[in-house]
């Protein structure tokens, strides 16, 4: 599913370094002293990026467009129109939306006007959008960067700077038709992605509501709940029972009930299960959320998909605006390549139903139900990233398919002209900067960016008409009419 | 050069409405009140994105995308990587790098670490980059958002928030030859766009420098003069000359002589003119400026672009870092449409040499001279925008292919089925999220979205193994085995 430029680019290698293509083979050279212009002076200044960012080398952006192209693919297969919202948004948007996230918001300095904050997601911005425009449906994607100013683990591919992917379809439908949607477009980029083996876990908020109520919870200690039971994903059930009964002030009964729910997992006879459940079953939220995970899993049979997808009920979601179906998807731990890294596995993608958030914007609280999926394309990054590395392969940071070149002096308006006709012609082509590069460094260039073709013209060219057209990986050089050269380069350009 | 999917989507039209296709047709509805789910507020918020940044609607999406393809095509053509740095940087990395622009930086809160702003252009953080990296040869481009606390002129395409599309060229060369580059780059993508006529105004900040010294004006004053004089744009010479006189303290005389000089526009002939000026010939910094263009002006004409460039002395350009050829694009006012607003005509593109910037980061002071050239795009499409409006031509906001639809009630798993077949055959298909929608609706929604195929399954084509695969816009119906479907809809959407 990669993009055909892309795919192309696959099959070249290129020298080792820590950010390829930047220094250039030959090319590179330290400058100690400039010929000309103003002086500089050589400040004591720091010279990094801020803390939890980084610069994406240009090999880095390449692999990282190919990923996003493939997942855009598939928001764009599934009918979703883009949107854009800017990085900035007014504090108050932001307040209030993301429990204890709140306080890793980046907020702007008090310039004398409008307080502002960067955006922490792509769902408040994109609710904040609804509410403003009064658009109560609309199936749209957005992948961009936010902003949080978390302990950054950058080997594991968490950064304060990252992007989502996010893909959201709000209004009023018939139910769970939408969120079997969601679920399909996750089981696709990752079954596209080819990361290896995943599983999708499927909760309901409602269906969590119901367990904690019948365990005999007050309601006003759900969403603190739910993220206690939220961290099973990472600590093991005595600690989180523990935590239950010792800051959450549980009783340990009252735990013990509410562990023997949450450590249940399964497909469609687990949902028959609990519906047969005494106390369950008499619990209208609980009933109500089995009830919609019972359509769904009929939803995902037609879809073919419940081979990858595990009713959880540990899974409950960190983020308090989910009021429905709740899901994360999780690679498998697979056997290493040699060399490779241990992979940090974990989520990489996850979502939810959240029918209150725009309500929240809207001035007569009217409401857009809203269900969505976020890609976290930064630790998919890190584990192809991972993976390159160990298998060697190389990523051209350009597409130049055309070197010119002169094999001796005095040629430089003959290498413009040349340039300038094929540039016009839509190739790529790039030359050396000098007045009368040696050819031997000329072709070396090529060799060490992977340009695949070399165009020379001599004197001897200039006179007979032709341009030599030189495979720099054959080295076979063929003689063709200069008026012909723009056809034969893309002839053998062809895939 | 539209990529392909673009092109495919200009010939669809669409209904009109403030934000197309965001509240599609006949799927529009106001949700007054939504059926479950908890309980939202309606808080009283202030719903906008802040002072002089906008949400990017989908058509408008769609359009910017398109424009950026064009542009990054151009910078891939001519062997640009692309490279990818933090909105964020550290305060002191942005200090004293843009003059006046300084106070128009946005500032983050001190939340106890690192101190940290938006980025305001794309050319400091390369330069730190480079220094940072120890590069010292690179072409790369960028396109990314920056972010200034102008005085918003939102009409004109004058934003807080607005994208840059940068290429550049680090490394020490032979003279003119990256310079001549940049100039070409411009040249082809203002006529990839197809603007409309433009012209390109050229200058060296060391012509100026010598022009200055001729007039008697200390070496001091030359970048504050390079600002008064950059207003030539805006202001008749009358004013300038007078704020050189009240406000530089300069004597009457100098302005005038000045005066003289910027007022000047040619080509070869005038560069040839200048050399032979008795006075500036036996300026050094004016020889060596008046040498590099008339190396530019060669080089250029190999490149057949000299028609559409001009020696502009007035033309000084803001930023403080620029230390040799200068260099900004102005579209031509053309006539008008019936129709069409007055076209904002100004600067869509400009750049420079920086020969001092990097060295300024580098602790030992070594220096990386480089030149680029930054394209303006959000002018580019408030200018587009407005045009496409006048046409009446409507941007489709989605790519989706085919419709799955069915005829009567109690199909929705059959719909299931078949959309995910097309989908995991990569076909781009949607369906409405009803248990039972009406047929007309069904195909009402086709036409409303400008989808050119509906696919139907009734009862009688579910047991004769086919699909009704309808054309929209001619309503022509053919039964096709369901086997053959997927071939038949890419062979009926090849371009």
């Amino acid at each position: 599913m990669l993009p055909l430029a892309a795919r192309c680019l696959r099959s070249l290698s290129l020298p080792r370094s820590p950010h390829p293509l930047c220094d250039r083979g030959l090319l590179c050279r330290r400058v100690r002293g400039a010929p000309r212009g103003s002086a500089a002076g050589g400040r004591s200044l720091v010279l990094k990026t801020p803390k939890g960012t980084r610069d994406h080398h240009p090999a880095h952006v390449v692999l990282r467009d190919r990923l996003l192209a493939t997942v855009i693919a598939c928001f764009k297969r599934h009918g979703a129109a883009p949107l854009d919202t800017p990085v900035l948004e007014l504090r108050e948007t932001l307040v209030g939306q993301y429990g204890e996230g709140a306080k890793l918001i980046y907020e702007l300095q008090d310039h004398g006007g409008e307080l502002l904050a960067l955006r922490y997601d792509l769902t408040v911005p994109f609710a904040r959008y609804l509410a403003m425009n009064k658009v109560t449906n609309m199936k749209r994607y957005q992948v961009a960067k936010v902003y949080r100013r978390d302990n950054p683990a950058t080997t594991r591919g968490r950064y304060r700077e990252f992007y989502q992917c996010d893909f959201d379809i709000a209004g009023q439908f018939d139910p769970m038709i939408p969120d079997a949607e969601c679920l399909k477009v996750m089981h696709e980029i990752l079954s596209d992605l080819q990361l290896g083996d995943f599983i999708i876990k499927v909760n309901h908020r409602l269906v969590l509501n119901g367990v904690f109520a019948v365990c005999g919870i007050p309601e006003s200690k759900f969403i603190t709940m739910c993220s206690t039971v939220d961290k099973l994903d990472k600590m093991a059930w005595e600690e989180v029972r523990s935590e239950m009964v010792a800051e959450k002030e549980l009783c340990p009964e009252a735990a013990d009930r509410i562990g023997d729910y949450v450590r249940l997992q399964g497909g469609l006879e687990l949902i028959e299960q609990l519906l047969q459940d005494p106390e369950l079953s008499q619990n209208k939220q609980a009933k109500e959320g089995l009830g919609d995970m019972k359509l769904l899993f009929e939803y995902l049979t037609l879809f073919g998909i419940t081979g990858k997808v595990r009713f959880d009920l540990s899974l409950a979601r960190g983020l308090d605006y989910y009021t429905g179906v709740i899901y994360e998807a999780v690679l498998l731990q697979q056997e290493r390549q040699p060399g490779e890294e241990p992979l940090g596995v974990g989520s990489v993608a996850g979502g939810g139903r959240y029918d209150g958030l725009v309500g929240m914007f809207d001035p007569k609280g009217r409401r857009v139900p809203c269900v969505g999926v976020s890609i976290g394309i930064e630790r998919i990054f890190s584990i192809l990233e991972q993976r390159l590395e160990a298998s060697g392969e190389k990523i051209r940071a350009t597409e130049t398919q055309v070197l010119v070149a002169t094999p001796h002096r005095h040629l430089l308006p003959a290498r413009l002209k040349l340039i300038s006709e094929l540039w016009d012609a839509g190739i790529k082509a790039e030359m050396l900067y000098k007045k009368d590069p040696k050819l031997l460094k000329q072709l070396q260039y090529c060799e060490d960016s992977g340009i695949p073709l070399a165009a020379i013209v001599g004197e001897q060219e200039l006179a007979g008409g032709v341009v030599k057209l030189r495979d720099v990986r054959t080295r076979a050089e063929v003689d063709i009419p200069r008026e012909k050269l723009v056809d034969e380069i893309r002839r053998r350009l062809q895939p």
